[in-house]
């Protein structure tokens, strides 16, 4: 019996911008990996769960970030295993989660989001997850069970752990989520906070016709003091050609006046491994100039 | 037929000191891992025995440590696989193991300390191992096999690999142990010493009465000029009550009137999961006051 | 059905040189890991092939070194995955590439190499890979399938990469190889260059007899303005005494009158581990002085 799984993903592509920007140092037409034009950053991890009886277990999740350009490690945060680091009891009570991981707000707008929160993803481009990163470090988190399609998401950084703030001076954090999702309709509300810091809120959602899904949100995050940090709303409609698989997602942050877009087709090799092509604008207003490119990539998870 | 295992271990813990010290950098209440008030420090390894025919096996462990409070690696000595990153040869005549290890003395105190050497363990925190760190790199290493419960093993560290010493003038190290072991009853000397540098034994063991355990050494270390690292005695004592696993250690160096304990309470959830509360005091001597801890935490082996 | 196996090499020798040389800081004997003296690069790995229908597959390869003198990881390039980290579609056509991998002129100087491209090779230690390294960033590669015995390879580096030249002026790179293989005869050409930079070619090949094999070849490489960075032949005899496989590899540069040589000799201890000792020397021309060691060591691969 296996105690343990050993999972990845690799993924790689080519194409080029029009000029420096979307994460290319360069507009000259180059290998792409790990970076804003591809579906995902390549990964290996380790995980496991543990069956403890009477309806408790036992988890982790070891998960570190490469690139195919070049064999570096420590992607997605800078330490080896930036990705997830934690440990996780589960039960009738929901999951109790400890240590660095995916953030409640993530999972919210991950509920919702069209590319699955693919790395040129514009909704996560344009407002990140509820205005913060997709990832903490020293992270206690509750996920609740489902109740009826509803569940909730309660996380906090402790004080103590001064992720936030200074080693003088920590600030704790909390992210908080609310999720409805029953058949072919989701909902989400996420909302976040820095103890006298940057604070953030996304509501979206998702409703499948069947041959095809639109999402939509509305996003604002600020700082302490108040100044606006993006302040709008994504529109995203999905749907299958065949085996390809289209989205058109459109991001808007009206404050800065930014329109992000993206034009995605997927094609499936397989269950775990399929090609795609895109097309991504990341509009002026939060840089001087738009920035816009494509690219031709194959994503494997393993 | 597989020939490569991998494992591991995930340890997160909450609590608080006194004030900073015991590894943390603060006295707030917060996220601990892999750290002085953790069993253990989390990490991953890869590791396998193959035999070769005529009694004779090959083995090799490779294991990395790495921190569940921010996914940082480089855990347990700077290094990628700072843990372990060995070789073995292995048959009648014993283990001959070559490669960055734990050391000959560490196993010596392995063999009777009470809380399986614990990072919390007082006894360590108070006088290492002999007076020395867990591991060593660039070490060729002899195991005996067990002839009716004596082992002993020798290690080296080679002059030319200059990890003592410096570049110009590198230093070799020998380490050397016995190991009386039979029963209820474990008894294990420990030696080592640094071509003209530190110098450290320990003489200690272990008496198994079945619902309880005591646990004694008397330990020095001393430079090489003579000046004392560490001079004294331990002292423990642990036992079940229920499922709960109890224990008390005492860490006494009389050299610097510093006094170390420790209470840990240990209650498994199965083989290799269990839920962990210790209370740790690190005297003043070595340090110009005390300091207190304590913690509540989850160990997964897999 | 798994979709992803992990394997590695564990290599580690004892030895020395007659000076500081062959990667060794001092001429003390010492354990040698991950160095010149070595069979091998001790490492770790996780690869898959999945197969798609259609003759299709697809491939990923992620690769890391380490030390076994301590622990120490991002051998072979410095980074994480420096060993390997690219990802391939695979079919009736060939195999296409991409990312950090081996070149298609490592390739081809190993298709006829004695020693199987060991640490220790002096044609590798003499002329490189048809004059470059390894291993490069950034690559698509195609090598086509087996045409009676006939093969190809052609690689490039997108200029985008920035792999050579600066980030602000970068070069791009091809690399080219055509082998012939076919019973007891091996034959392979390999062309480098970097735009406007290095170029580099080899002309190799193995003549297996049964009981022995001789190889040869014809290298060069040189800067951009015509400067010989090294010029001249190989030549090699390998053969079987008993269970012992002797081989000698010689390796002249006429245009530095440098001359190295090797006396390698491997015991199979099983299909996946086996003892080795070796004599090397490293002439004198591209260096002040002639330096020459010795190891004897032992290979698992796991």
């Amino acid at each position: 019996q296996s105690s343990v799984t050993l999972y990845g993903v690799a993924d790689m592509a080519v194409g080029k911008t029009n000029k420096a920007g979307l994460g290319l140092a360069n507009d000259k037409f180059q290998a792409i990996a790990s970076n804003t034009l591809n579906n995902g950053t390549s990964r290996f991890g380790f995980k496991g769960v543990e069956d403890l009886g009477g309806g408790l277990k036992a988890g982790f999740n070891f998960e570190g970030g490469l690139s195919l350009a070049d064999g570096s490690g420590n992607k997605s945060g800078g330490q080896l295993f930036s990705r997830a680091a934690n440990m996780s009891l589960m039960g009738g009570f929901g999951e109790i989660r400890g240590g660095r991981t995916l953030t409640t707000s993530f999972y919210s707008i991950a509920s919702w989001e069209l590319t699955g929160t693919a790395n040129y993803s514009v909704v996560a481009n344009q407002f990140g997850f509820a205005g913060a990163g997709p990832r903490d470090s020293g992270v206690v988190m509750y996920n609740s069970p489902n109740f009826s399609g509803f569940s909730f998401s309660a996380s906090t950084i402790l004080k103590g752990n001064a992720v936030y703030g200074t080693a003088a001076d920590p600030k704790g954090k909390y992210d908080l989520s609310a999720t409805y999702a029953n058949g072919p309709i989701v909902a989400s509300f996420a909302y976040n906070k820095v103890q006298d810091g940057n604070k953030g809120y996304a509501l979206g959602g998702k409703y499948n016709f069947g041959p095809a899904a639109v999402a939509a949100s509305i996003q604002k995050s600020q700082t302490n003091s108040g100044t606006i940090l993006a302040k709008g709303y994504t529109l995203g409609v999905s749907g299958n050609v065949g085996a390809v698989g289209l989205t058109f997602d459109y991001a808007r942050d009206s404050e800065y006046k930014d329109s992000d877009y993206l034009l995605e087709a997927k094609y499936p090799l397989s269950k775990r491994t399929f090609a795609y092509a895109v097309y991504m604008r990341d509009g002026k207003g939060k840089q001087p100039e738009a920035v816009n490119g494509y690219s031709l990539g194959l994503r494997h998870n393993f």
